[in-house]
């Protein structure tokens, strides 16, 4: 039996919410459609902040409604505060993340509170979803966990800090997210350690992007570390709101090629993931496509021992 | 003092070689003087193969004559054969690279011998190099060292074999490339081992592709193995006649940030690599250009500790 490693797939969410164009709803359903019949045990389909914000997920109550209908999949909703959970429970999500920036000018840029506020916020949210009969875990995420393009590097110990309170404030898991980019392997190996060494068992998954290049040897960093929970996103998608230019999440596609090459399992069937390409490119024609193996396709030798 | 890592630039020669254009030899002068100007230690300029083999390298030995002018820089050549090698060393090259196919198939169609054949030949190579005034060394490059496109998966006790010939055949250094890009970080790390084993510190190098996004995992499999020297390009550059549409060798550019924010020491001006990439345009306008540290541009935490 090999070892299972968990692909969140947040295209859908952190991917979409950075395109150029807007991807119809139709569109959305039949791409989640896909991505779930492709094996991917859990995907982020949206947020629920106001349409004004992130137009491009204006439609994220609807399509969390059609996607729960999935069989055997996840769907996971983003929401940065009690209302949005709010909406998210309402539609009918499976799990709920939370962002809570450690960097101050991130925090304030993209939530408009302090960290040390956004940490209170998720302890309402907590409450609140823990009142309601269904039972919804929550996942946080130390956003700017490696770095920040407003405030430059972060201090380890804050984001050891803001992972404990997080804790502290009863959420099912906690995850590190290297929003814009910056981190690297022995960056990502110190701050899991660190965080671990804090909070045990609840340090759960890496959000990875790859502004840098770099982006799947941090996962294969945490792997080392003993992560087993990714985001990726199909396609590399994505992108930083402060980084203009900079590539989006690591590539799904290539990193199930990584985990399954080495053993372990996904549940992803890798020629259905790269034919959800196709309808991703339908519904942002215009949209730059990451990712290598897409483009020579999967070799021979995958899955079959010398 | 940090560690040191060798970066081998080797897109002169492997990357131009798969390049549909036809860099002019006044642009590759100026490229490979752009390449070492940016601190890198050594540059693979080409290969002493027929013009009518790879025409893209027919002016390998002016190139040589030339670059050997410059200061603080170790030019390679590749030869694959004696004569290749009596070229290099007459046109002054200080370092002499040869390719050996581990794969009999990949042998076959790329040097029109067997795998034991072609170990001989280094041999004769290695024997008339040491008879000649000036000491130039040699590499030799365990090609399709982790699966091979035409023959599929290549066994490891075969790369032990080969290196095991290679180092009996008294070449200084050994390489294991990963030349269609198949391999994966745990297949690194065991080949590496397993090499290592049979013939201790005359495993040197790294040679990856980045065919399937996992190149620069791959990379840090390696690192973390105790190599310390990898072959890259600038820009990815390269690719694969065997794998149509695969992308190139790993990025020097992502390397570079990638070991110089873990702390190594590579000699490299990362703003002045970045800069090269212009030439590298000049010189071949349609062709596509990998790299993700360039599309952002590089961090602003990059070498500075929070």
């Amino acid at each position: 039996m090999s070892e299972h490693v968990t692909i969140c797939e947040v295209g859908p969410r952190d991917g979409l919410q950075m395109a150029k164009g807007r991807m119809p709803t139709e569109v959305k359903t039949r791409w989640i459609a896909a991505l779930a019949a492709a094996g991917l045990p859990q995907i982020e389909v949206g947020s629920f902040v106001p349409a004004r914000v992130i137009p491009q997920l204006a439609d994220t109550a609807e399509i969390v409604r059609r996607a729960v209908l999935l069989p055997g999949v996840t769907i996971q909703a983003l929401a940065p505060n009690l209302r949005g959970a709010q909406g998210a429970y309402e539609a009918g999500a499976h799990r709920i993340s939370i962002p809570v920036s450690v960097s101050l000018g991130h925090s304030r840029a993209n939530l408009n509170r302090t960290p040390d506020e956004q940490v209170a916020e998720v302890g309402r949210m907590v409450a609140w979803l823990r009142a309601q009969p269904r039972h919804v875990p929550v996942e946080a995420a130390c956003s700017t966990a490696f770095g920040c393009s407003i405030d430059g590097a972060v201090a380890q110990s804050e984001v050891v800090r803001i992972a404990a309170a997080l804790a502290e404030a009863g959420v099912d898991d906690i995850s590190l997210a290297d929003t814009v980019g910056y981190g690297n392997p022995a960056m990502i190996r110190a701050t899991v350690r660190a965080v671990r060494a804090a909070i045990g068992p609840a340090l759960k998954a890496l959000h990875l992007h790859d502004t840098c290049g770099v982006g799947i040897a941090n996962a294969l960093a945490g792997l080392d570390e003993g992560i087993r929970k990714f985001d990726s996103a199909l396609a590399g998608l994505g992108g930083c709101p402060y980084a203009p230019g900079a590539s989006g999440n690591i590539v799904t596609e290539d990193l199930v090629f990584m985990l399954e090459s080495m053993g372990f399992a996904t549940g992803v069937n890798l020629d259905k993931l790269l034919a959800a390409r196709a309808i991703l490119r339908e519904g942002l024609p215009d949209e730059e496509m990451h990712g290598n193996l897409a483009k020579g396709g999967i070799p021979r030798t995958f899955r079959k021992a010398a």
